[in-house]
């Protein structure tokens, strides 16, 4: 359990200025009790949260991650973060990690119930071994994630556009996917239109033209996404966002699941039938993705 | 914070019998820490639960509980509970509670990530006084679930028929009623039949004939209905399950928001339009909940 520990967050409020920010925080044992049994988060899910890559020490794209962190905690009525004291939590999580990949995790619960204010903490942790997983890449299947592509703006209690902390529904479409012979599902909406993956996004490929599923309010936008696009306009690839049915999938000259931690994976087949795999472009992605970004 | 405790409870197989399973509970002050951060109910909402009532000491409906919470386990692909000692969990922490109603909440979760088995627990605390609102009753809206009836059986992984820790549009939901000057909310299918509230079984009166949405694996077997429709059925009273379209729902000669805390609220309005109330029967079918019950 080497290199697991949380740092306790004394959540202050969004406009407090203060240099350093290190006073309001507590680091415990990853093992060690740190939570009651009122934490809404583990009663209700009731949370949000976000998942940071780390590369030798280095906290990959933390200004998107913390701007999406603000953006689902508004979309979930919680008190806006202050992004300077996350930031400072990031950086001594960070510099406490060797070298090699670990994982960071931002999670912001609403709290005890009936308590005063939220629970915020970090953790941090050794990534697990990714390396074959880019290289070998993913068969994926298909699962209905029973929303039409209309209800995220419809329906905003739904907190589609959220990256919330009740994931339940998100492991067992992986568990169904591992029942089907595949490592990893992707969702589509209820009018047959294709949505992302349980915990990464989708990008296809189809002649010089990349595509990912538009992030209309019911699709997170990956930050993993973000970046792998900066990376192929800089090589002179047209990038976009659409709504993509799912028939077009299997059409795919190539595709992509890509996430914080595990980066790009290349989809070898969608429900069994095979994609072309673009081995060095993949290789390309994810040293791109393993070199320091912010 | 009297009166408020948790069991931690160091879970058995399914099959183990034994007649005292004291030994497999450790009893912690609710406030304290309790839990890891690497909990998965805390991480993904991931696990299932119920919420029992006490009343002056009595656990009420206890069978009909441990069996939701096997069914919703085995929604969930956790290790199926072993009944016998959740009992008399729920028996040890009910003992403890003084007179007046309490709350025993069952929490079954997938346990620590990468860790070797489910982390379950019982909670113990004073409930809320719902006197008047059992009284007064509940002003409630109407919003859309985002799935249509089919979803449930369509695609399983939506764990439509659990009662997962995954609670966070439960949550949105209730505050979006509030924004909207309501007490509370009842979730409508996208294809537009009734379904269930948040944290609640519907009730409709038709002339003399009850009648709750069906629940057809995408809406929660009630245990508190069940209750109510034995009632019911024993004053001579037609009950029964049905699909009911949402244009339905302004018609009814009363309504019933019914669960195991709160217990029977009369619904008074639904999207600002009055309906019928029926103070006798509300108050007949409270006292009728609060007799012990098994």
């Amino acid at each position: 359990m080497t290199g697991r520990f949380a740092l306790m967050i004394d959540p202050v409020a969004a406009d407090v200025q203060r240099s350093d920010f290190a006073d309001t925080f507590t680091q415990v044992d990853a093992a060690a009790p740190a939570l009651s049994v009122g934490e809404l988060s583990t009663q209700r899910g009731d949370g949000v949260f976000e998942s940071i890559g780390v590369v030798d020490g280095h906290a990959q794209e933390v200004v998107p991650h913390l701007e999406r962190l603000a953006h689902s905690a508004r979309l979930c009525d919680l008190p806006v973060p202050n992004l300077a004291q996350w930031r400072q939590a990031i950086d001594h999580a960070a510099a406490q990690l060797g070298s090699g990949e670990s994982v960071i995790k931002l999670i912001l619960s609403r709290g005890v119930e009936h308590g005063p204010t939220p629970t915020a903490w970090v953790t941090a942790a050794p990534a697990a071994d990714f390396s074959a997983v880019r290289e070998r890449g993913v068969r994926v299947v298909t699962l209905d994630r029973g929303y039409d592509l209309g209800a995220a703006e419809r329906a905003p209690w739904l907190l589609l556009g959220a990256k919330t902390l009740s994931y339940a529904v998100n492991m067992a479409a992986l568990r169904e996917a591992h029942r089907r012979g595949a490592d990893d599902a992707i969702f589509l909406s209820s009018d047959g239109f294709v949505l992302e993956a349980p915990t990464a996004s989708l990008i296809l490929r189809f002649g010089d033209r990349f595509v990912t599923p538009a992030p209309n309010g019911g699709i997170l936008h990956g930050t993993t996404q973000l970046s792998v696009y900066e990376y192929l306009a800089a090589q002179g690839f047209d990038v976009g966002y659409d709504r993509i049915p799912a028939t077009d999938l299997p059409q795919a000259d190539a595709a992509w699941l890509v996430s914080s931690v595990r980066l790009a994976a290349a989809i070898t087949a969608v429900d069994d039938v095979p994609l072309p795999v673009e081995h060095t472009l993949t290789a390309d992605l994810n040293r791109y993705l393993l070199s320091p970004r912010d």
